[in-house]
């Protein structure tokens, strides 16, 4: 057994328990209280396994689900940027690279890139994987923000525009779960007021 | 696209949500608070991931990552049962399989069986797969409660003969984690008196 190696999977394993302390903007469905990103990951994760029959072209689940697991560790660093907030955005993207060369860099150098790579294919969004995993990572925060009634939209003014162009790629993944989402996630709030159509 | 298995999808997504509110007894690292059953999934899956290398068996990783990733959604009914208190375990099995029955219920068919039938599996602990889902899901709190000191152990009592117990089965489903576990985990432990050697 190599003892360096296994140390170096711990650290990575110990390290990623701040996940758990990084908070996001979206209610859980009780509206008790903000979900964080360990929460967040695995409902996404889950979500996964069970709607990948939709997406647009043959993925490998296993790869889309590791993604979706890891896709918000550069956030114990980096902290989570309001999807609505166009200058969070901006300066994340720096943030979350020196993120990732601290916390992969914790694994032994065969996993670094395997696990680095993951983040990084997710984030260009350009394989088959990545583009059903952003879709995930965006339905599952629309579906916990209608089942609070559109709460966090109206607290934050969101307009239905940037709604549309958060998943402007959403289709490009999924056209069928698009569909669904936008008939039966996106409109409703919109005509209820909770999303402002200006 | 049927519509009525999507809805059915939905529901089922939902429904899981709540799995973020069932609180277990292990610290998280910073011992600021508990954590909660979605958190401890999300964590067991990617360590899954990180450790798969060191199974007894070869297994696939994706089926052993979703039995993480739904091991507690029974929990949601039943609540979660402190593994050190054998009276809360007794009773748990039974108020489960109701439990089972509900959540995996809202499913479409297909999808039913193939869930209910991996936490079936996770339970019976007779497959490579559910041998090594059970390392992790063991695994992953030891690694916590020694993050916290042994806080846990110490504030319940817990003699070394209990984990050795809970872990009676953790070398079948990797004899080199359970190794690296006694040595760098529980042995510690037990040697600055925060796991009970009576």
């Amino acid at each position: 057994m190599d003892e360096e190696r296994l140390k170096r999977q711990f650290a990575f394993s110990r390290e990623i328990d701040k996940e758990k302390n990084i908070s996001r903007m979206t209610y859980i469905s009780d509206g008790t209280r903000r979900e964080n990103d360990a929460e967040h990951a695995w409902h996404a994760a889950l979500m996964t396994v069970l709607l990948a029959e939709y997406s647009n072209e043959p993925i490998d689940v296993l790869r889309t689900v590791t993604m979706l697991l890891l896709h918000d560790l550069v956030e114990i660093d980096a902290g989570d940027a309001f999807a609505y907030d166009p200058e969070a955005q901006a300066a994340q993207h720096e943030k979350e690279i020196r993120a990732a060369e601290r916390i992969y860099g914790l694994l032994p150098e065969d996993q670094r890139a395997y696990f680095r790579g993951l983040w990084e294919e997710f984030e260009a969004g350009t394989t088959p994987e990545a583009r059903f995993a952003r879709v995930m990572d965006n339905l599952q925060p629309l579906m916990l923000n209608d089942m609070q009634h559109g709460r966090l939209w109206r607290e934050q003014g969101v307009a239905l525009r940037q709604v549309l162009e958060r998943n402007r790629r959403t289709p490009d993944g999924s056209a069928a779960l698009w569909d669904y989402a936008r008939r039966t996630l996106i409109q409703p709030n919109v005509e209820a007021g909770n999303i402002k159509d200006e």
